[in-house]
């Protein structure tokens, strides 16, 4: 397993872990140096959060980095950054993102990597399959998360 | 005094009770069929937030709103929005943004316009001058704010 699914493995975790307290499955970490800073997971329900996107959950655990860090650092999410979550990315000039799967939803990625972000795309069926059945289950739950 | 500067002296109450706190002076609400249904500061130096910018505080205040909501709100900053704070006006289909100022810093305007989303500027001259001020008093502060 490289370095990327090691990560991704991670970042489910962290998407199991909402799962299990009644959330949305999407998880994400930030790794500096090849070590994880941060960690986060969808808190729109546990939390009643309108903002606290996996990815922006993992940004706030990891507290107040400087611009340097953020330059040197990777962020992994279970599923494609929305356009809120990939803001967030440009606004700290996070140069690479690694996304668990896009087939579920698909954020503003073309937009990114003309930002000059790297973007790849894992399509790890593990992810697929938490977003494919929770999207099943609990539709309205998520359609207000991405503002539809 | 029409509309729009009177929630932008809103806005402003926000920013200097962020200035009067330590913080960094951007403020921000929101607006549902003329009443104001969130308020919110900066608040990176009073949480250690990396996330909770002015729009950001401020959509998280108003809460878990549905998309309709959303849809037919105008948001409201002393300061033009950065890519995080433009992308969740994006997420949620906000469609109207008023902007205290965007000489002190200027955010993606022409991007979040490309999107469908109405972009205006007052060029508040007491928005000009408390992030003029603040930036002067604690660049470093500021340049962590905006990834910098």
């Amino acid at each position: 397993m490289g370095n990327h699914e090691l990560f991704m493995q991670q970042a489910l975790e962290q998407a199991r872990k909402g799962l299990s307290e009644g959330g949305i499955p999407i998880g994400s970490v930030l790794v500096l140096d090849g070590e994880v800073v941060g960690r986060g997971h969808n808190q729109r329900v546990q939390r009643g959060s309108a903002i606290r996107h996996a990815e922006m959950d993992c940004l706030e655990e990891a507290g107040r980095l400087s611009a340097v860090d953020y330059k040197r650092s990777i962020i992994y999410s279970t599923l494609s950054p929305c356009d809120m979550c990939s803001g967030a990315i440009l606004l700290y000039g996070i140069p690479h993102v690694v996304v668990g799967e896009n087939q579920t939803f698909q954020g503003p990625e073309d937009y990114v990597r003309s930002r000059g972000v790297q973007v790849e795309i894992l399509n790890n069926e593990e992810c697929i399959r938490l977003m494919t059945e929770f999207i099943r289950e609990k539709p309205q739950l998520w359609h207000e998360d991405i503002g539809e």
